[in-house]
């Protein structure tokens, strides 16, 4: 053979030299202004902090891309206000909160939480015309110990929703809220775009490998068995519902769902008690790459929520040093580890991927409805209509 | 009501949701080369550095988005040259000073303050053709103990200005230089555009709010009475006169100037002396979203300048925990939180803003200057013209 | 003079503001997918790794702009795989390594080191379509303590080479590999582009001043003589010939090569012995801006590669202060000196940059004709063809 020339070799073997460039798709992703999804996205509530934030002291607040300032007026109303003073542009996290409202630190616009401009006293009779602006705004309201804010166009805004499974108590239950991603894994904020973990909501194949052999039993034994699921479209988003034959000859049937903008209705995995779902979780985007999971649900003890978060070989996700992330990976490093956006053009779906085709077609035709001009399924414009009952929950049978 | 039917609501209320995309005035702001007030600055010269900071050391030098080696040769003279070796691109930082000029590490090329290559020493006799290259370098020239530097056009090289108030001294005084950004507020470096700092000298309306109400006296008691300003276009920027009555029924007229390119003449607000101002300083832009302020002024003592400086709640700037930024708001938060470059598309300016408005139509009328192959206001090509005289200073009456 | 009028002074007297936009040459330095250096670069067989690197836990690793990840499964081969899983896009970082490959931890699909897919759990009988999927992989061989990849078209993968310097050894010897950037200057990976420092093994005139006058003696004291250097064109690089006249009235002789694709041949500069040259260097670009070198070598005891590295006033390099950085510059400070990636348009080459100049031509030809789809200089298809013997080392006459 001369040397010269190439042994016959087939021209693709698989080599990573064949890739193409890779591509996310950014109408299912991207949640700024003026992107099919932010505008989805804004038609809904979501929760922008814990009621204990709106305070005294303006606090900055990302969500969907946007940076905003929260705070509370002295009579006790929140506000959420863009950041840059309407006047010359200085952020209102050096504003002075007062009774009426938030004061500019430059030359002392005070607007109140609607975005009214009450006093300019720099200018002749404290602005003769300080109707002519407004400081924007957005309005929010409170509810299950968050701040909730609503960030569409105003015609379109929607009724808070009220969730049976938070109005309906036992006794000896209250709701309690949290900002610290329960559910995520681990992380408080996470380095990746919110669908990637809204997706792993409806993907129960995966529990019993990433939670179970994978890297030692991270809920309960019981979570380690690979389900039988079924999927279905619910009113407000996709329902799975999971049997695992149990040891004892029983079965568990876990409901679990992924609701309409980014609810995950999941019953805790650690298993602690059978029947309705007792929490949500609402899997806020902070931006496109980043996300954060408040959530609400029924306790008996103050902290109780907290305690529902993983452990890998004993200890908690903060604790584990690199390369115990690296041997015993979680939700985070899964999610995560797909990048700041995944790659949908290098994607392989298979047939236990069916939760996730589905939800994204959910998602796909809600797009459209909006682009259309219409309303996405599950906004109510009346009190009636807005109280949501999930079927989510756990079953010993 | 069909909850599928959103209330009547107004479409516009002010909602932070029906916000444009923001944008900044590029041409008032950038400054870099071939941007239109980049051209307009490096029609004068600026501070680069103290006259201790040309030395044996090659030091990097960053003005106008440009970087540079400041040094000075063993005869004395500084040099100001483009950092990449004219050869093969080595930065000059690390090149040695030496009697002559400065030598390149890689090849050892030599070069004089002016560029010209003196020696090659890897070429045969030193390099026969060594005057076809020579090394990108700017003038310079000291006075009042700083570096001075013209960045423009050779043939439109004006006389370095004098300046009366730092060449008529009384007995005692001598001139005085720093370089820690005095009147900034407490930074050193603002990690914001120049023009947001320029544009608060003309801009005394701020004071008793910022630095009076809002914060604490941040100067003296009397800055704290809201003033009565009228504002005009002298020879070179423009001139404010601010009247307050003062509580023993006196009244205190204070003169401030913004004068091109970038000068603050400012009386100290600490009012310790009445009479002409005391010293003035250049907000020299170190790129688009940096700055750095030089002062010069007439001191009795060393160290003087520096005394000069804020106190907030009793602390420096630097000493402020972030608690106590958010709570003690001064020039340097009301600045920097306008954000790198303030988005000029979002102001709303009012008559209080009088100031601010007369200083961009004369900065846009110099551009326009410039733009027609003229030369701005303020510079001078021979010594006679070049003593600049101003008005500002503070008296009581 | 009127002092409107400027004064008559030559439009162009070297000044800086007279630099046009400086520009790299993309072609020749560029080596990520689909340039054409990059496609130049991936006719050939680089290092990735030492043979310790590829193990139990996967490892990542950076080169020509890649991400990839380094393992070796139970039965001892060696993989280099995309990081993304082909299912969902999990990154194999977190993968567990097993007997037959890499398992990704999100789904627990199973690959070997070629990428075909041999187990996916969730889906039903393990995946009866797993084989229309594959995970993205190179090949990868073993050699010197080093693991090396072949990154281009299959049908183009030529023999990886054996290099007669390493493997004829005397009497004692064996072949030691390091990945330390041994002959970098100090530095182990190197912010700059790979060819400021491939160029700079052609370009024996700096050594005298760089390394010789400029920070003191960095090698030997016969190194600090300025050689007479001749270049010519070799089979597979450019070859060097430096002869040094000795005070004792010998001369040394030197010859470098610098050997397609990024092969730096070049005896040891401490001149510890006389001979054949007795190590050889990759310079491995990790992207466009970042270099390593991995050296393979003949050592009698084991760390003796180690000991070739420079010291720079007693110390090494890693060891020196930012300012003695500045006041003994060696290559590390001359090359990443010149920037991320050099600007050539600014550069003016001299007669003793023949060889900067012979190799750059020497690469625009293998651009052509790779671009022509020919086989660049050096490639071999069997393995009579794939030894190389080089003319380096250095000799006392």
């Amino acid at each position: 053979m001369d040397g010269r020339q190439p042994p016959s070799r087939p021209a693709h073997d698989g080599s990573a030299y064949h890739l193409e460039k890779p591509a996310y798709n950014a109408r299912l992703t991207e949640v700024g202004r003026f992107t099919p999804m932010g505008e989805l996205l804004r038609r809904y509530w979501h929760p922008v902090g814990m009621a204990r934030d709106a305070g005294a002291t303006p606090r900055t607040v990302r969500i969907l891309g946007e940076d905003l300032i929260l705070f509370r007026d002295g009579s006790g109303r929140p506000g959420l206000v863009y950041p840059r003073c309407c006047h010359r542009g200085t952020t209102l996290y050096y504003g002075k909160v007062e009774d009426r409202g938030i004061r500019c630190c430059y030359h002392g616009w005070l607007f109140d939480v609607e975005g009214r401009c009450l006093e300019q006293p720099c200018e002749p009779e404290g602005g003769r015309q300080r109707d002519r602006v407004r400081q924007p705004w957005y309005p929010v309201q409170e509810r299950y110990g968050l701040i909730f804010a609503y960030m569409g166009p105003p015609e379109r805004r929607p009724v808070l929703p009220r969730f049976e499974c938070l109005e309906v108590l036992e006794a000896g239950e209250h709701v309690e809220a949290d900002d610290s991603s329960i559910g995520s894994g681990g992380i408080v904020i996470a380095p990746c775009n919110w669908l990637q973990h809204f997706e792993n909501v409806v993907d129960p194949y995966h529990v019993p490998i990433l939670h179970g052999s994978f890297s030692g039993a991270q809920f309960v034994e019981q979570m380690a068995v690979m389900p039988k699921a079924k999927f279905e479209y619910g009113p407000r988003g996709i329902k799975s519902t999971q049997l695992r034959a149990l040891p004892d000859g029983r079965a568990l049937r876990r409901i679990t769902e992924a609701v309409l903008p980014t609810l995950r209705v999941v019953p805790s995995p650690r298993v602690g008690r059978y029947g309705r779902v007792e929490s949500i979780g609402w899997t806020v985007p902070i931006d496109d790459t980043h996300y954060r999971i408040y959530v609400a649900g029924r306790v008996r003890a103050a902290g109780e929520l907290a305690q529902m978060k993983s452990r890998y070989n004993g200890k908690t996700w903060a604790e584990l040093t690199p390369e115990e992330h690296q041997r015993f990976p979680g939700d985070v490093e899964a999610q995560t580890g797909q990048g700041p956006i995944t790659f949908h053009s290098e994607e392989h779906l298979v047939s236990s991927d069916q939760g996730v085709s589905m939800l994204r077609v959910l998602l796909q035709k809600q797009l459209d409805i909006v682009a259309a001009g219409g309303d996405p399924v599950g906004v109510a414009f009346n009190d009636a209509d807005a109280c949501v009952t999930f079927d989510a929950g756990q079953y010993l049978e």
